[in-house]
């Protein structure tokens, strides 16, 4: 993300936030790119920039879960700073952790700031797509949501989350202990859904989760399975209305998917009148999207009403090819 | 519209606009209908119903040009009501009537409402679904949008409009005199989405349209098209950025394209980083786009805040499967 807002106009980085031995280090060292003024402020600690009215917006990447970026979000939201933030389930916090979503809200309300989570998935292919879709649509009867993509582009930690290259019964014992997560973000994209187009779910939604074993040796710059390992898991979400299944959401992810013929994609099926029939392919790149779409709503997210936000509340994300400044509302009004 | 509003719970009908002998018959009759107490209500003038705060909302469904509808918009907006219109040009009328469009936002600021255009092409295809897909982009490069559609749902006025079983000749004649339209909206969506990516156009959008001339003879229901005549448009918009055709719109509409092995759909390409292939095939049907946009985007115009407003301002569209009342917000807050 530091790279890409280097690359925009209108926007200066004030700071970067991080551990151990980067904690000093300019910021163009630590993300990998020249030295510049704009790329070489200090990465120091959360005491450093942290402070009141710092900066318009923090971009906080640091966890999946709610729970675990309440505080963190609090402490950014007290110091009067609007907060984009890349955890899974703050796309839609609502879902889950329904009391900290209404204190966050009211937060966010006292301190004069608003508070989104985004990214590709959740935040764009399973959820606001959808969504946006049954827009033109006069009925709606049952929606499946597919996202079928690549684990090799990313880094390790991703491998060891998602089991790569374990042993079916190690993959198992990963899903029991909580070390192999999958994909987080059912709950989210669903109850999202849900709400958009008025569907009352049941209950709480039915989730599954199986390896992928693969038959071939498959090799991704950083993990590996051989044939018999897992090369990846495949997740599946329903959620229920009126007693049947009207949403489900299949991702099976994979490392190199392509060696084993099965081609990628995002998509989106409706029944429904007019029925949808759409595709993306390949699928959109889930670290670049996710970089993509937390930089490019920052003029929203700087420009919505006090609280917080979900991208169902906001105007649609769209790339910044000018001054990030022409998109920021002066005065007291808001679209 | 009036139909599909009649199966959505949390809305009532005020009343219907005519001409004609239908003035004083009950909406059901005119729509086709069976009666009912909601359906019922009586078809009548503008002056029966354009009065102050008769309804919420007024759909505006009569012309394609900002010219046409200015004056029936602003008789609305004068009687505090809101609007959405289908006029193709008004999806974006800063595109070709910057003035009016001023005027129109002030009209509707000073009386406490909002205006916004809608449908299917322009508002979603074209233009608001290729602004999303830009927005998991880090960068951008070229866009094209294509919809590839049959016109055979189509009535009579669409068949003579696009001129479908004329000669050749006959067309040229049709262009020439302005009694063949083609598609009215691609100044809109390019300027829709330059403005929204932040790309500054290098001036006026160039156009292109020709006869799609069939090799056999073609049937729809309300238009034909004997081997030789005229059986659709194909119609091409080019917005130029930095001396460089970087948006491109193709949209050829004819009847019975399955008959030649044209395949419909409406496609959204961008070179950029990620790069973005779509399609949703085959094409969403025009007619019952345009009916569900309209309506669907009730609830974001009552809560939008005063103005004339786009669909780059506003959440996203979506179906309504619940009571319409419940997507209303109370109070003096905007999202």
């Amino acid at each position: 993300m530091a790279r890409m807002l280097l690359k925009k106009k209108g926007v200066d980085i004030v700071g970067g936030i991080d551990i151990g031995d980067k904690i000093g280090k300019p910021l163009h060292e630590v993300i990998g790119v020249e030295a510049s003024e704009k790329a070489s402020v200090p990465v120091g600690t959360v005491e450093d920039y942290i402070t009141e009215k710092k900066a318009d917006i923090v971009l906080l990447c640091t966890d999946s879960f709610t729970t675990k970026s309440f505080d963190k979000i609090k402490l950014i939201v007290e110091n009067k700073m609007n907060v984009i933030t890349s955890a899974e389930e703050m796309a839609y916090p609502q879902a889950q952790n329904p009391e900290l979503a209404k204190q966050m809200d009211d937060l966010a309300k006292a301190n004069g700031v608003s508070i989104l989570g985004t990214g590709i998935n959740p935040g764009l292919m399973m959820d606001l797509l959808v969504v946006m879709m049954t827009g033109c649509c006069e009925e709606i009867e049952h929606i499946t949501a597919k996202r079928i993509n690549s684990l090799s582009p990313f880094g390790k930690a991703v491998m060891e989350e998602q089991g790569i290259g374990t042993s079916v019964a190690e993959f198992e014992q990963g899903i029991a202990d909580g070390s192999i997560a999958g994909h987080v973000g059912f709950h989210e994209s669903i109850a999202m859904v849900a709400d958009a187009v008025g569907w009352q779910l049941d209950g709480e939604i039915r989730q599954t989760m199986a390896a992928i074993v693969t038959d071939v040796d498959r090799k991704a710059p950083y993990g590996e399975a051989l044939a018999g390992q897992v090369a990846g898991v495949a997740m599946n979400g329903y959620g229920s209305v009126d007693g049947e299944e009207k949403i489900v959401m299949e991702h099976p992810q994979q490392i190199e998917p392509e060696q084993v013929g099965v081609h990628t994609g995002d998509y989106v099926q409706i029944k429904g009148t007019p029925p949808i029939n759409m595709m993306n392919t390949p699928e959109v790149e889930g670290g670049i999207g996710t970089i993509a779409m937390c930089v490019n709503m920052i003029p929203q997210v700087i420009n919505a009403t006090p609280g917080l936000k979900t991208m169902l509340d906001l105007p649609v994300p769209r790339a910044i090819m000018g001054d990030m400044r022409d998109r920021i509302e002066r005065g007291d009004t808001h679209a």
